[in-house]
Order: structure tokens, then C-alpha cells, then sequence
């Protein structure tokens, strides 16, 4: 399997191509600028000693890769999602790990969207057979990307297809130190994504920047 | 401190008995229905080898004690905190473990009140003075019911009181094998109520009755 990224230069990006590319999965980092994704992939490789990271424009890394993460900020995903329709391919399946949140009043919350969670709201804009499962939503970016940390936590893994599921398990099996978790279909990003909220509340509170959470007894 | 229970017979207040009864509380049990709740503190005391629990009535068990655990059926707790509300006395804490939860078609579902928790529907109608914390939502009643397991989960604590939290994580600091956690202001109890959903999913996806949470890197 492929790896590629939308919006492939930020931190979140940076952390899940290091250990994806240190798994020996070949990864495409996208960017709307393709310097600036040849750059970030160039210091992932530096870091974990690898050539399997590359830079590449959102489009060619949408052109030959099975799992797709959307790594933009929330605010932005709608409109990416949008922007590239026309590139995506049927089977492949795109990984969002967006978390709509807000900070006003320097406290960290929830954004309401209705009911529904930006991963369903995302879903309804691909093309027929391209699936989207919500996954990494409440692992924290920093986590990831210092690699010299085992995150020793769950990523939480929810969706409407069991296929599309299983092949991101299936990879995220191969990342040491997470255990990947069928957390149900896609309507529980509502729970993932307010995960997030409450793990940006115990940073704040217990002084850390690192909160995650682990299932106990599965 | 001496904990009371509003809904004292069911197998929540069950297990939270048994570990705060073990942990060397005091504790009533209170029932609508008092030979109830008399037999089920003398099982309780049988299983730990203490006198420490005892049955009354939901009133006897407020009258006396500094917390409260409200372990009624979500759907009944609105009623009871309303039919009990002359019966509270300031200072109390009362502790709110209920989630509103539906299960249609099989499947677990939050059950939405607007954008609001159960924990601040139920303030809502509280007296001046008596405070509530939601606490030990995601917590499986099963575990704690059962005093040969070790929970080694945490318990999150949520709440507008610093103080009233305060009084809920030194308490259940003293039963082992739970960690309480700080999980901020009372409207976490959206993300908490939730997390149970979560739970629920995972205890029938992988076979088991007790997933719980535990947080890492705090």
C-alpha cells in the first residue's frame, strides 16, 4: 500500500509520514506547493534515515496511493476535499483526522456542526467508491512527529466500510507502539473528535502535550 | 467524608459501594424501597467483610452524607434530583454517573438533548449550594461490581466546582486501582456520556464486557 497526504507539510503530516516511512510504507507528501512538500519530505527522510519519503503537488499524491490522509486544518477540509474530486480514484480511501475545535476564551471546544462530525460531513462530498474512515483523530501531532517516542496508545479507527477499515488497521498495524481499534462506524468521529477537546483540557490541566487514550480490557 | 446513594439497588451503586465500603467509607445506601436497599447493603458488606455500607431511603441517604452518587437509570435521574431537591442540604456534591444512551436497532446511541450532557440537564435543577460532578460515566458497572478486578482505568471527573471536584478525586483517590482524573468544566460530560457510547461499541466488537479508558503522557 501507498501513502499519500493532502496538505502533506504541517506537523500532523510530518509525524504520520516519520512513522509510516520508518514501517517501510512509500509515502507522498502533497502540498499545494510542491518545493515545500519536497522540503518536509527531505527532513522526514533525515530524520529516520530513509529514502521512502517524497514530495509531490496534492495531485500526484492523489494519483498513486491507496490511502489518502487529509492533514489540512479543519477549516480548510471541506474545501479540499471539494477542490480535488476530480482526482480521486475509486478504492482508494481517505484517512481524516481532522477535529473541529475552537479556542475561545483561551478554553478549548467542541465545534458544533449540527449533530454531525466533520468526518460525516467530509464523507458526502467524495466521488462513488472512494471511502473515508476517521482515524488518528486523538493522537496528539507532537507525539507522532519526535520519533523517538512510542506513542503507546490506541488509534481509534471508525467508518461505514469494513473494507476501507481494515486496510487502515492493517497499516497502522505495522507503526510500533499504537494499537489500532475498529471504534465502530462513522458517525462515532462524534466521540473521537470530542476526544480530542477533552485531551487539549488534561494538557492544559496536568501540564503535559501529550494526552491519548488507551483502551483497557479489549 | 460519608457517601450516599440516590438509586442504591442497582449494580452501579453496587460496585461503587463495594470499592468505597472496601476503601473504608461510610456508606448508604438509599431506595425508594428501604428492605431493598437493606439487603442489598448486607450483600455488599458480606462480599468485603465490613459493616461499613448500609440501606435506608433515598432521604435517609441524603441527610447525612457529604456525596452522592445519583446511579438511577438515566432517564429516571431528571426525576428523582427534582423529587429529592427540598431533601439536599448545601455543601453536597452530588455525583452524577448517568448517560443518556438509546439502543435502537441493536446498536448504542447518544442519545441527544439538544447539545447538552445529562450531568447539565440535572444542575440545572439542583438547590443553591449543592453542587454536581459528573464522574464515573465511562467506567463499566460490571468491573467495579466485581472486587477480584482491578479496574486500572481512569475515572473522569468533571464539574463547574473546583472544590466539589476536588472532594470527588481525594474519595475515589482512595480506592485503588483507579486513577481520577481532572477532565475540566461540567459540559466535558458531553465528551464523557459519549466515551461510554464508545465502550459499549468496542465491548461488542471485541468480545468483551469491560473496555475503559486510561489516559497517557498525563
Amino acid at each position: 500500500m501507498k501513502i499519500g497526504f493532502l496538505g502533506g507539510t504541517g506537523i500532523e503530516a510530518k509525524g504520520l509520514a516519520l512513522r509510516f516511512g520508518a514501517a517501510g510504507f512509500h509515502v507522498m507528501l502533497g502540498s499545494r506547493d510542491r518545493e515545500r512538500a519536497e522540503s518536509a519530505a527531505a527532513a522526514c527522510n533525515e530524520i529516520i534515515g530513509s529514502s521512502n519519503i517524497r514530495g509531490a503537488t496534492n495531485e500526484e499524491a492523489l494519483a498513486d496511493t491507496d490511502l489518502v490522509f487529509l492533514t489540512v486544518p479543519f477549516e480548510k477540509a471541506l474545501t479540499v476535499i471539494q477542490t480535488h474530486q476530480v482526482d480521486l480514484r475509486p478504492g482508494q480511501v481517505i484517512i481524516d483526522v481532522t477535529v473541529p475545535m475552537t479556542f475561545a476564551g483561551g478554553r478549548a471546544e467542541y465545534l458544533e456542526q449540527g449533530s454531525r462530525s466533520n468526518s460525516e460531513i467530509l464523507a458526502e462530498e467524495l466521488p462513488p467508491g472512494v471511502e473515508l474512515v476517521g482515524a488518528s483523530k486523538t493522537i496528539p501531532a507532537r507525539i507522532l512527529a519526535d520519533i523517538r517516542q512510542t506513542p503507546e496508545c490506541d488509534v481509534f479507527v471508525c467508518g461505514d466500510s469494513q473494507n476501507a477499515k481494515a486496510k487502515v488497521i492493517e497499516a497502522a498495524n505495522l507503526s510500533p507502539g499504537v494499537r489500532p481499534v475498529d471504534a465502530g462506524p462513522r458517525a462515532n468521529a462524534r466521540i473521537l473528535e470530542r476526544m480530542t477537546v477533552l485531551a487539549v483540557h488534561l494538557n492544559r490541566r496536568y501540564k503535559s502535550n501529550g494526552a491519548r487514550f488507551r483502551v483497557v480490557g479489549i
